[in-house]
């Protein structure tokens, strides 16, 4: 049936909404597609409802390519599972959570990994039931500390997340690949780029794990990627270390006055000014070559506090190359699931041992941090830290700094940790080079779990042999309402949307032009000729809407394809006109149909 | 794409679930459909999934052809347009509400006139815009204090909610109608027969109000009907009242003891051993030819606690007929938004006035309830207690009643107030004859809400003359996942469902029934012609499980066209097993995809 735009459900809108940051919001809202109603928290108006039915017909298509099963979850689900994997804690401020009237707890469910594998444990029970992968297309919730971007981080947003369950690695891997092989047909037939890169297995202990970003300058996620085909975000990406360097023939590390120095750079300065220079050639970070002191020569140690699961409160010190920044989303994956703060001055308070902008891990009189600490505060090195390499960094001690400060010999911390900011021209571990930074959007993510939630739900099946074995899991998501928002990102112009044809919410917009009735009949027919084709018709029939009006609210709509009925009717003729490039052609009435029915 | 059993996300079980009370709950549940996650809450499964997503697909398709364009709104909404209605605290118990991060009130929506109404005035501003009808189909959330019979009466449920959008009345008698022909027609074609009853308007202030039930022996709702055509539920019902009689030449209110008759069977055998027989033909209920005492020569006042929305509680008095009883749900829909519950014995002590077991409205000294009260509580009559009808009632006094009391002479109440019990052979009230009580389940229902919302919340329109009128709504409510239940409660044997052809999950169920590789090859081969015949077809191709356990699975999920390939495959010979009727019938497979795929 024709839909009309005389009856239809659709005001467009002059002004851009008052909180809208970004495009793809300011304009689902002008032009009738979504409509704010908390932060966050969006209806969906008639020609929305249309693109998102479109973007998951897609996924579902390719899902059931894919050999996947498709089943409905409640947003509302009860505290226990979640308790059991500790996820009801971990989620913090992140998650709605209520309580029905008898006092029960539940949550408004941000994942769903919990009642997937509860919902296998009951059904399966054996090998032969497996491979298996579900999914759902269903409306998820976070309470987002900041919402914005209106679709783009939503409080309550769609998400597709399918999940594969099997008895062994090998077969874990064949259903990741499965879901991997469907995300890039789904982001093919959506029209949208694409890069895949490694991302954190993170505390899932999971081997496998990697983000579809849409590589745009505009990306809120950074990632690093090689000419050679290397491909992760930052928090993924891990440290080239240096060969370690034998500790002979170094000399012993010297204390220094450093009035004033509590900066890396003022350290820097001070060093040029008083000491001698560097040796070129002596062991140690960056020095080959290097006639001046610089911040690649200092430690730079860093105190955070950690507050772990169980409410305890730890301090920890990471000590990473002072021409180097510590990077917040490589240290919340570092010290995940605990949440990292910086040190308070009370945390200095209740530590003299650490002295404020002179902190480092050795004292004239032994360890201050890592082995035999004086301190009790574990201490974690950046991979560059290698044994050999020689230091200047905090003496401990006020207005004091050392140098020729050995690592291996003088110091050592309680391990590595990867919280160094990444560089373009840093090396790709995979030997492909170096990298270079580029930002994106994440539109999809692909993770092998691994056997965290089936070991703490008990899923387990009988094996070929008759033995119990635990259940390898994977985890597969594409938010939905997140990737109209990005196609809306990508696709439009200053007159309003211009959809992809897989994804508009009509296949064409029929404009009747004019006020004289045979553009009326021409146009009504045409749009039914178009219809009985196949084809999802919007027609423009208001009566006594100017022209101009109706080619204004066709630009902001957006619908690809558009013809114009106007002065030509009356000799059967039309104008089809291409949103995209703007082109404007006139043909007949049945050219017209011919022409946007061949597809 | 045929779906194979082999790999399909289905276990059948052999016992009922637990918890499940009704028919359509355990089949569900054990034919593998849905899956209980919480009271009231859950998951759907493949098949229950794809039963559901087809009568969306009904009711979308006459939603579109009823002129109704579909929105989506989100289940989690802020507490505001609630508040200015007073429903946040109308629902008492009976909603979820929830606190964000930020401690904002939301609520997860039990239906949402308030934000159709609000996006309606956002966006629409003359008589021009309308007559509007919009619809979603959502899930909502109600925290019932029982839920229980599955999908029957859930916590989370889908629903298809419209609500339509007029400048007048006449506009929104229209728009009701189309909703309502598009009821009739959703409910043909699920293959439910339904009666259209009138249903109360309550509250809402509305003016018209009209449930579909499908009547049934075990339905929770009782109805009346009439031969005539008239049917309503019973909270509906309106009752026939007497002509008044003239007061004059009735006898003094009389005073008797009684003593131990606090029930009005204790006061009806008191009466006919102590009192002259009732004289026939004086004025009264129920005299014509009695010669003796009988309950419907009493009345009977009963005490009643409301607390009103502002928290206060107030004790009324209903009198009723001695030989009917007051029904809860009619006096729920009587005194809303009240909260209803019977006087306590502290209220009784509160009010030495009210003497328990001989409360009348009348004593020696004069009125006790009513018009010049000595009470102060109100005092509601049934409609039959018209002006000269004589009633036998407490006087008041422990052990004492009184006779001959002449309702208009020497009481009147406040005023009436439909609370009896409805009985078989009332008569309807427009004439159409006596009505018999039936029971049913309610599957839809259609409800001029009138101008309560749109007033409360301020949607206005410019109308002709250039004057802000209040719009007038209705609302149109469908229980999706409560219908499918119903339809699976009727449809069923005691092997398992039969499901309706318009809903069933698959077309075809078709059954490879040995081991022999020429049954694969024929059913592979059949299944893949009925599908390119455009049928769904569910193919149990698994290797290893034998015929009995397949056909009592086909059984159990009741697909209603289900296909042998047997002994016969060998010879082109598969047998049609209608599940509904259990015939069986042994065709050739050219005349098996030829029968099935004409529809």
């Amino acid at each position: 049936m024709v839909t009309r735009l005389s009856h239809f459900f659709l005001r467009t809108l002059r002004e851009d909404p008052a909180d809208a940051e970004v495009t793809s919001h300011k304009l689902l809202v002008r032009a009738g597609y979504i409509r704010r109603q908390a932060p966050g928290i969006f209806a969906w108006l008639p020609l929305g409802l249309r693109v998102k039915a479109k973007v998951e017909q897609v996924i579902r298509e390719e899902m059931t390519n894919a050999g996947a099963y498709e089943v409905h979850f409640p947003a509302l689900l009860p505290r226990e599972p979640y308790e059991i994997t500790n996820r009801w804690e971990e989620y913090g401020d992140g998650i709605f959570r209520l309580k029905d009237r008898k006092d029960a707890d539940y949550l408004l469910a941000p994942t769903h990994e919990e009642v997937f594998t509860l919902l296998v444990k009951d059904l399966y029970s054996s090998y032969k039931d497996l491979p298996l992968t579900i999914y759902q297309i269903q409306d998820k919730y976070r309470d987002e500390a900041r919402p914005r971007a209106g679709l783009l981080r939503g409080r309550e947003f769609t998400m597709k997340d399918a999940y594969s369950f099997d008895s062994s690695d090998a077969g874990l891997d064949a259903s990741y690949m499965a879901q991997r092989d469907a995300y890039e047909r789904i982001f093919q037939r959506l029209g949208l780029e694409y890069v895949i890169v490694q991302a954190d297995a993170g505390a899932m202990g999971g081997s496998r794990s990697e983000e579809f970003l849409h590589p745009t300058a505009v990306g809120e996620d950074t990632f690093v990627r090689s000419a050679g085909g290397y491909a992760a975000n930052v928090e993924a990406f891990t440290t080239v270390a240096p060969e370690p360097i034998a500790l002979d023939g170094l000399g012993a590390p010297v204390i220094f006055d450093s009035p004033n120095t509590p900066t890396i750079q003022t350290l820097v300065d001070h060093s040029n000014a008083h000491l001698e220079a560097p040796v070129s050639g002596i062991a140690g970070p960056a020095t080959d070559g290097v006639t001046e002191w610089t911040a690649a020569h200092t430690l730079k140690n860093v105190v955070l506090a950690l507050t772990h699961l169980d409410g305890t409160r730890e301090l920890v010190i990471v000590g990473v190359p002072g021409d180097r920044d510590v990077d917040d989303k490589r240290v919340e994956v570092a010290f995940a699931p605990a949440a990292v703060e910086p040190a308070t001055e009370q945390d200095f308070a209740a530590n003299p041992l650490l002295v404020k902008g002179y902190i480092g891990p050795w004292s004239e009189t032994g360890a201050v941090l890592g082995e035999e600490s004086a301190t009790g505060i574990r201490f974690f090195l950046d991979p560059r830290v290698v044994d050999g390499t020689a230091w200047v960094t905090g003496a401990n001690i006020d207005q004091k700094h050392v140098h020729t400060l050995v690592a291996g010999r003088d110091f050592t911390g309680d391990g590595f940790v990867e919280v160094a900011s990444v560089r373009a021209g840093d090396p790709a571990p995979d030997g492909s080079g170096p990298v270079e930074l580029a930002r994106g959007m994440e539109i999809g993510h692909v993770f092998q779990l691994g056997r965290k939630y089936a070991d703490a739900l008990g899923l387990k099946v009988l094996d070929e042999n008759g033995k119990l074995v635990t259940v390898t899991m994977g985890s597969y998501g594409i938010g939905v309402t997140r990737i109209l928002a990005i196609i809306a990102e990508l696709n439009n112009d200053d007159k309003g949307l211009i959809w992809p044809a897989s994804v508009a919410p009509f296949d064409v917009h029929v404009v009747a032009a004019g006020r004289e009735p045979v553009m009326f009949d021409v146009a009504a027919q045409l749009s039914a000729d178009l219809e009985a084709a196949g084809l999802d018709v919007l027609y423009d029939d208001r009566p006594k809407v100017s022209p101009g009006v109706k080619f204004g609210d066709a630009e902001l709509v957006g619908v690809p394809k558009i013809v114009i009925v106007g002065r030509g009717a009356a000799d059967g003729q039309v104008e089809l006109w291409d949103r995209r490039t703007g082109d404007r052609e006139v043909v007949s009435v049945a050219d017209a149909v011919a022409r946007l029915s061949a597809r």
